[in-house]
């Protein structure tokens, strides 16, 4: 069986659909269509939109700025500028290419762009069909080439952890160690963390999203680390709470529960399983040892392109595991005014189970 | 006369446009008016929501991990949080507060959500008006205080240019130079960089917008250096073309003749005068030396707590500047092959012409 290309699938979906053309410009799934890399500095100022129609050929339409780039990087797209904007470039290719019902990713399009492209499309006489995930449901499965790059994505993420993790010496703030982490990241090839990363020493790890402070980090108390790096396109999340020195009682216990939760949720990984199954079997645990309340975010996340991606392992996940997802198990337990403990792997869905991609066993010295 | 606060001027606009009621999202213009300093990790992961009422309380609509933060930076502000999500808090609170027109910010909504919110309003009796830039206009005209926070945002990037020029050597590769470069912004105390630091050497200067590649920069091609930071929530933007040794005589000739139009955009400047016509300035002087094709994009854009905003000055713009706007003028040249050359300062529009931040004169070397 030939492995069909993402451009393909998407095609094939489109004819299902009924669907002339799908303009795509949301930058991740721009990316994985066509292979043009540039992203959006923001949802205003766009690196441009794919105009993929079910047949012929597929467009990539952008500014003079990334025309280069455009032209080097997407080889099976023809490259349209638009010194006029968008909607002006559309106006004279939508009529030519014979295209009167028009999908648009309705989660990436602002109102007021979509009242002008309304009024456009009104005058042409198309149709505008919304759609919500047709692309990312195409990202949810990764190829092998792609677990390829999650996975040197994840090791080297470790790597730096480990660098970062012998250095890490008491009185340091937490933001000095997120830049250091950051800066090595860069250092060793990434292109850059895939969020922002949480450093959260003491009574800070109470708070799931902690933004790094000049709290300087001390002897004996739990810090959360939690860093991402995109490498080659795509990213790795990884959490980790160290001590430094000697953990007390209370620590050891509460990283050991963690831990069990995060074992109970991997087992229950597989494809065919819906998302919050993992994320029950590992909650079982932390309500088992009394702390049920204290786990408030959902286990896991989908990881690929984008470091926040579907499918979901949480309460309310319906959606069916299948093989070549990848997924975070991310367990925590955090208490107001102590601080907190997260530990966070990443695996690949298979048909029995998973693959761990982490080698990392940090949280194992305790 | 007394100066009035941004919500005091924003509720006098919601009372002259009769609506009850603004939502606003966007996360500068929420800073803007409530000193609220968090930022959207993207435009689906949204840090909250101000509802602000013609008359009454504001509220801060938010989650719990953003409740310490919220209520701490914005005491003018009623913090709400959202459990369940943002549309759940606003079917209890616009009945509340009889809010029966609501403004939303229709260029910071998307399609998608937008299909919400216009289901809930509907079961509630409430009527949506889209509005954009009610808050960026406001923005527009910088207060003295603002101003004095851009032009140390402006000096702060200046010292971190010097710092890293002196000690910039040819086989440096473009990306080491812009990870040395960001990392030097967080050392001397900046949130980070306010776009991707751009350094093209030789032919890769001939894309405006190039990302920092692994190419070693050589002795004597041009190499664009662009480069901003955020500093106290303002940002600034400037772009410096140096080279390694010797210049050959092509490149002074264009930096030259780059440097000529950016001080015709800069004479062009003062209140009254619209967008386009610094810009038809600068493009003369390039027009007139032979390289008016190879001057793709506009002359400038405004500069405050986004590093793009308005006022734009390009071919298009019909925006009056007013005293008080900053604005970037940054003419270019690029010619495929070769690389570019760019130029970039910021001012401040004054009554009678502009005001220069920068101090720096590298350009001027040549």
């Amino acid at each position: 069986m030939a492995i069909e290309s993402p451009l393909a699938l998407l095609r094939a979906t489109l004819r299902r659909r009924k669907l002339d053309a799908l303009l795509v410009a949301q930058p991740e799934n721009r990316r994985y269509l066509s292979g043009y890399t540039a992203g959006d500095t923001s949802i205003n100022e766009s690196a441009g939109v794919l105009l993929v129609p079910a047949t012929g050929t597929p467009f990539l339409l952008t500014d003079s700025r990334f025309e280069l780039q455009a032209a080097a990087e997407a080889p099976d797209f023809v490259v349209r500028l638009y010194p006029r904007g968008l909607l002006d470039l559309l106006e004279s290719l939508l009529p030519k290419l014979g295209i009167r019902r028009l999908g648009f990713e309705s989660h990436y399009l602002l109102h007021a762009t979509f009242g002008k492209l309304a009024k456009l499309a009104a005058r042409l006489g198309v149709e505008l069909m919304p759609h919500t995930g047709l692309v990312e449901k195409l990202r949810l499965r990764k190829t092998a080439a792609e677990l390829a790059r999650i996975e040197q994505a994840v090791l080297l993420n470790e790597a730096v952890f480990q660098e970062i993790y012998q250095g890490l010496t008491p009185g340091m703030t937490e933001r000095q160690l997120a830049h250091a982490i950051e800066n090595c990241m860069r250092q060793r090839g990434a292109s850059g963390p895939s969020f922002e990363t949480i450093v959260a020493g003491g009574p800070n790890g109470a708070m799931p999203h902690a933004v790094p402070s000049a709290r300087p980090l001390r002897q004996g108390e739990p810090i959360i680390i939690d860093m991402g790096l995109v490498l080659d396109g795509y990213c790795s999340d990884m959490t980790r709470t160290v001590v430094l020195g000697t953990p007390d009682e209370k620590t050891v216990n509460l990283i050991r529960i963690v831990r069990q939760a995060q074992l109970a949720g991997m087992a229950a990984i597989r494809a065919g399983v819906v998302g919050r199954e993992p994320d029950r079997a590992a909650r079982a645990v932390i309500k088992a040892a009394g702390f049920g309340k204290h786990f408030g975010h959902g286990l896991g996340h989908g990881v690929g392109l984008a470091v926040h991606e579907q499918p979901s392992l949480n309460k309310r996940a319906r959606r069916q595991l299948a093989a070549g997802m990848v997924v975070t198990v991310e367990p925590g337990i955090y208490l107001p005014g102590w601080g907190g403990i997260r530990l966070e792997n990443m695996v690949v869905v298979t048909e029995s189970g998973h693959r761990l991609l982490n080698r990392d066993t940090t949280f194992l010295d305790i």
